[in-house]
């Protein structure tokens, strides 16, 4: 079963919530892609940097994960930082600050035993970065690719040439109505498939995720929690369960995207429990089995 | 098979989109209702109030769809009038005018033959005139209730008192949120599940409708349109095919809210296809049995 290739952040996040605070807590999209994939049991080969105060307690949390850190590199340095603050209604949040750091010399070079990955992730980083990922990968099986706004304007070309590159889009509903310059999703949808990937995957927050592909379209809410206590790291966790899945069932047939996508959406249920990595350091595969088995109960529904 | 008693508005609606507008047309939640319970084979028992002015092929429309119209009472002046402007995101809406003319007299009265009616819905109106049609139906086997942010902010102890005496609460998810004082939709159906009623749907537009019970949760989502011509009248309409199922299934099991809560969805997909009740005019018993099964194909996914 294949390891897959991760490309993203790590760092350091300060966050607030109306639930409780965490300070210089383990972030960055591929903290929490890593922790999400080896939830579904599933091993991530790391590509990104820290700085030479990056905490010893967080690389031994990735450490057993059982990512591979190899493409961790370590820069003369301080760690990319993240400040944030949520309202009472957990959709909005401000941002307090941001410290690139590191980050800002972030060049990832691919460690020679990640080069043959079959499944790889481009988290939301730079897409000229995605694109010299994209280069140094050898006949990938499938290639995920998240975005943001920040790069739809002010690095739209790169992004366009990153889409017309990978399999897999993932973004969220604001950023399809904004690259595609539509209020609506499924014409924003049609429009990014023409550009070349087979599959894109719009995310929609508490309202779940939608998956669209050539020969299908899939529908899958998210969790209802009574209690979200940092909604921190939750895109990426959807990955990492859905990246995750698919390189364990390691067939891309449209029941296996199905079956990735509500994986993916359980683990981001997890993910939101708790700050930071946390809930899901301790998530067991019977808790992930069980969240999946009520997906499947509340949203099925009999022939007429 | 039942016929199911609406109470609600009747009236003209002027209503601009970016895809064309219409003028004076059919409009009014007991319209749509009729419109989208006809839709699923389902007969309504209409009590609403027009001024002398409604034109005589609206009446005969709503006549068409089975209705039995001698609820629908004639007062001396005009019609309620709604003008409304849609966004280019149709999500967004602004009122032009709102003219309540002969609606300001309504005090629903319903017909001898409506009161042993088994399914009774309630569209939002005055929760005050909610009560007053819920003193006059004998021993109904489902009451559902419609209301807005109008009633919770201006009505708010009748509304409680609405809340306490029906079976089936429907509120969009800002609604829930403003009446129960919580951004947590689970935390708020819950505290209006505790004020009486055995059932909520709440309403999240272009994201479909959630459905709680003490037994279950179900979760449908919005049929992806392309195209939305007018979103006015989606929610009665969702009404008029949750209810109308309802009735037809006669059996109030939890299956049967699930079916019954697609169907909502798939006539209320119709409904936003074209102008007023145009759309609903047209849609056949197979265009429904179709797209339901789009529904299964869209939402479906396997054990693990």
């Amino acid at each position: 079963m294949s390891a897959v290739v991760c490309v993203g952040t790590v760092g350091l996040d300060t966050v607030e919530t109306p639930f409780g605070r965490a300070d210089d807590a383990l972030g960055g999209s591929a903290a929490y892609f890593a922790a999400a994939a080896a939830a579904v049991g599933t091993k991530t080969q790391l590509v990104s940097v820290v700085g030479e105060d990056f905490p010893p307690e967080h690389r031994r949390f990735l450490a057993n994960t059982g990512a591979d850190l190899e493409g961790l590199e370590v820069l003369p340095g301080r760690c990319f930082r993240w400040a944030g603050r949520y309202h009472f209604d957990m959709n909005r949040r401000d941002t307090l600050d941001t410290q690139l750091n590191v980050l800002a010399e972030f060049q990832p070079k691919l460690p020679a035993a990640y080069r043959r990955a079959e499944y790889v992730f481009l988290a939301n980083v730079d897409p000229v970065l995605q694109l010299k990922v994209l280069a140094q990968v050898e006949r990938p099986k499938l290639t995920m690719l998240d975005s943001m706004n920040f790069w739809i304007t002010g690095a739209r070309d790169a992004l366009t040439e990153a889409l017309g590159e990978v399999d897999v889009v993932m973004m969220n509903e604001e950023e399809v109505r904004q690259y595609a310059d539509t209020p609506n999703l499924l014409k924003g949808a049609r429009h990014i498939l023409s550009l070349g990937p087979q599959t894109i995957i719009i995310k929609k927050g508490e309202y779940g995720a939608v998956l669209f592909r050539g020969d299908g379209f899939f529908y899958c809410p998210a969790y209802p929690l009574e209690d979200v206590k940092d909604p921190t790291g939750a895109g990426d966790s959807f990955a990492g369960g859905f990246l995750g899945y698919l390189a364990q069932a390691g067939d891309l047939a449209m029941a296996n995207f199905r079956r990735a996508l509500v994986h993916g959406s359980v683990v981001a249920s997890f993910t939101v429990e708790d700050f930071s990595v946390r809930r899901l350091a301790s998530v067991t595969p019977d808790e992930i089995k069980q969240r999946y088995r009520e997906f499947r109960e509340f949203t099925y529904f009999d022939e007429v």
